[in-house]
């Protein structure tokens, strides 16, 4: 078994081989890397059996089985994931300033690839293939360090890749399966500042607090979404029950759903009995503030863990509020500066909202479900930063380069002699 | 005194208030802040007078005196600084990308302030003048923990840019400088993760290990630049000669300077007797690789040590190498990812030193003394990053925001019902 810092290394040296590559090449070598995984099916599957195995015989319960499982529906959304990303617009050398100064000196900014990456994630084997597309896409290597329930589903994966890699004459190291999983490893690998340029933690809170706290490599943050919807006075009611149902039935389990509902005295009377019956006939359940609770009926009262909390469930905290600015305050003090909702008629007031708050994404009048890289634009996503440094909300490919200068000349110095 | 987390705490209060103005005001609080240091000009040299006698009386070395030193001239050129950056545009509220999509939702990318900064620097104290200009003018806090050689200094200055701030009905800790002046102070100041947005650390290598040593807050870091010039075989001589001269010894002890010069072997011969001649007139002292010694008389040998060195002097090191790919591998070992400068007639070279390489900055035919916020366009700049996310190169005030997403319907749902 190599150590950390051996796989470390090799996947420098793999990524700086991709990093010269122009961006034809480095769609061929996705779309070898797509192929290659179609082809290794029954390997991955053969692999997946065995973890599934292992994880069944330790009593694992049924919704992280689920997230482990890889059948060949799920192999295939992940070839077309890889494919996807092959198509998107290449970030890597886009000058995106350009300027010729009065003595000719011409300045460029161009964006270059990061580095190496390091993404620390939970059971879904399917991340393994996703992140190492979009890494690579963007001109990087990167180091996969998944759980260990899922270890042989990852190295499978990640050997298909490599396999993919060493047929365009690329180091198969520009996509690494972390060998040593101790947890330790974690700690080594997130110590490694003159080799790592990012590390990208992503899952539950526990594992990103873990990687915070012992991470000497720049880090981004993917923490809980703790979204709001603010129902003004001034909204239109059908229009605030659509953004309501929506954001928390559709997906409750997922970091864009929302958690508060947060409305307006004046329009209380009218908005919460709509919502009630609405959330009822669709089993969600209510935590209700003073205020809110003749709405409800056998609603439990909100507490301050309630305000706090990612249910990730069907569950919601509702409190009404005197105005926007009780609402501001309201989520400045409970949020998590992921994803928040104003409905309004007031655009007034919706550029209040929007000025006075610092999340990731502001959605006026439209869906939090919508916060997602995929949704805004992004093609895809490598998570969602909450991290107020170099990318914030949605993260692409894009977020995986960084701009330097290049600056052209006919010999121009700073101080002629 | 206040303890450092009820000072940053304060600090992330006020800035609050300075993202809520719009850039017209937030120019108007810069231009009360020069007006205001202007009028205390005698608050702060007495100050000053303060530290340099304790510096003088501990047997302070006459540089770092020098640098010390706060004289009517240097508090006329802090107050210019500051009304420069008033004038310099306004990165805050900037749209950089803007879809509609199919279904009307509008998305728009927009810069907001980072929120707090901590810069954590050395005994300069015009650096606190500069660093809350440029905070303030992205709409951010700053929290100043500058050497304690200057703390009457940096406190006349901080105090006297709070009453300005005052005077403009926001709170004076927008702009604080730590009262805690114990080392382990900077600790807490650097792991206060959930008020701090960004640490910037600015001096000797020490002074950046030691921070990012502690961090729990994103930190760029500054480290040492050492600059490479590569002469290949098709220079212009006369050009690679101006450029030589120009980064070595117009100003050796910034960071932008050049430490190392290669030279491709088949110009050597032509070369190096004239950068020779040119060097010695200059006072520059060589350290020569085996193949350059015979044209540096008296020269001493180059070790590995000269080769890593950012020696900030008059001293240079020299050798001869066989072609790019050997030029692309020193700077790959020995480099700071700093600035690099390639001299040389063939584009193709040029392109190929570009590709190769991934310093901040890349001059082709000109002076790495270029390599400066104010050259680049910037306008000022807060440092130069070799942190290699966020902001790689000189950062100006647009490296103080962040980009995140507001999206604007018309009740647009992901999953209509």
């Amino acid at each position: 078994m190599r150590t950390v810092k051996e796989q470390a290394l090799a996947c420098r040296a793999a990524a700086q081989q991709v990093a010269e590559l122009d961006g034809a090449a480095r769609n061929a070598l996705l779309l070898a890397m797509a192929a290659q995984l179609e082809q290794d099916e029954a390997q991955i599957l053969a692999a997946n059996a065995q973890d599934m195995a292992a994880a069944a015989a330790r009593g694992t319960a049924a919704a992280l089985l689920d997230r482990l499982r890889l059948d060949a529906a799920r192999v295939a959304a992940m070839v077309a994931g890889v494919r996807h990303v092959a198509g998107l617009p290449d970030p890597v050398g886009q000058v995106t300033r350009e300027d010729v100064r009065a003595d000719g000196l011409r300045i460029q900014r161009v964006r270059v690839p990061l580095g190496v990456i390091a993404m620390i994630y939970e059971a879904r084997p399917n991340v393994t293939a996703d992140a190492a597309a979009l890494c690579l896409k963007a001109g990087n290597g990167v180091i996969l360090r998944g759980g260990s329930e899922a270890q042989q589903s990852n190295r499978a994966i990640a050997a298909s890749l490599g396999r993919a890699l060493q047929a365009c004459c690329i180091g198969a190291a520009a996509v690494s399966a972390l060998e040593d999983l101790r947890r330790e490893s974690i700690i080594e690998l997130l110590q490694l500042s003159d080799i790592v340029d990012l590390a990208i933690p992503r899952g539950g809170e526990g594992l990103i607090r873990f990687a915070a706290e012992h991470a000497r490599v720049p880090l981004i943050k993917h923490y809980k979404g703790v979204c709001h919807l603010f129902v003004d006075a001034s909204a239109d009611t059908a229009l605030a029950l659509r953004l309501l149902i929506d954001g928390k039935t559709t997906r409750p389990a997922v970091c864009n759903a929302l958690e508060t509902l947060l409305v307006h005295a004046d329009i209380a009377a009218q908005f919460l009995p709509l919502a009630a019956a609405a959330l009822q006939a669709r089993g969600v359940e209510v935590r209700a503030c003073e205020r809110s609770r003749d709405f409800f009926a056998g609603s439990r009262p909100a507490t301050e863990a309630d305000y706090a909390a990612e249910f990730l469930d069907l569950v919601l905290a509702v409190r009404v509020v005197d105005d926007l600015d009780a609402a501001i305050a309201h989520i400045r003090s409970y949020g998590s500066d992921h994803t928040e909702v104003i409905a309004t008629g007031e655009p007034v007031q919706a550029q209040r909202f929007i000025q006075a708050l610092r999340s990731a994404v502001i959605m006026v009048n439209a869906s939090s479900r919508f916060s997602d890289g995929g949704e805004l634009g992004l093609g895809a996503e490598i998570g969602i930063s909450t991290t107020r440094l170099h990318a914030y909300g949605p993260m692409g490919a894009e977020s995986l380069t960084i701009e330097r200068y290049v600056v052209s000349g006919t010999g121009q110095v700073r101080h002629p002699q």
